[in-house]
């Protein structure tokens, strides 16, 4: 598809990890019927985000949005990230490609989080 | 007072990520004005887990709810959290503890990233 949104996570070693944002990408994808979605990681897990942006480009989209899953905006973001970009706008310059602030800068993704941790100890 | 929830959080180097995290704990403690509502780290910021229900105790706490503010169910969940937990309950036995899963399995907080993602390209 012409258009890409690429959930970019940081990883672990856990398999379990990756749960989360496997189900986040599912859900992602229901509302982007439109849009390729899918998953990269910074380290730990595949697909690398150049790998990831790799195939997608191959498959011919153009237009690729990267979405930091992350819950602070870290060295990674801050430093990781736009070094990435920048190997990303150079390695493929027909593609025009953004990226947003975190996950966990996101208003609404904050209040979802609160009203978890305030009915904590009733769980 | 009595309760205490402890949003328990990774750390990292730049001080611009504990933002969102403060932010969190803010309206976290909004909603729930009969529970101290703190935030701790797992390493790189301060405090520590042990140092913030260490105060908490000394402020009175008797009944602690750490809330895993984490995306992913990665080591520092499935052994470090227990751990700190074993020890945690060794040092104050007087004291309650419990935890539920990390934010990031919440399907609220998975529907709120979801449509986050979903819109990122608009942004």
């Amino acid at each position: 598809m012409e258009k890409a949104l690429v959930l970019f996570a940081h990883g672990a070693r856990a398999a379990t990890w990756a749960a989360p944002f496997q189900r986040l990408r599912d859900l992602t994808a229901a509302q982007r019927p439109d849009c390729a979605v899918s998953l990269a990681f910074l380290e730990l897990m595949t697909p690398s985000l150049p790998d990831e942006v790799g195939a997608q480009v191959a498959l011919g989209a153009r237009d690729i949005t990267i979405v930091p899953v992350f819950l602070g905006q870290g060295g990674h973001l801050l430093r990781d990230l736009p070094l990435l970009l920048e190997q990303l706008r150079a390695t493929h310059p027909q593609v025009t490609f953004r990226t947003v602030p975190a996950v966990g800068e996101d208003p609404g993704v904050l209040a979802a989080m609160a009203a978890y941790c305030a009915g904590a100890d009733a769980a």
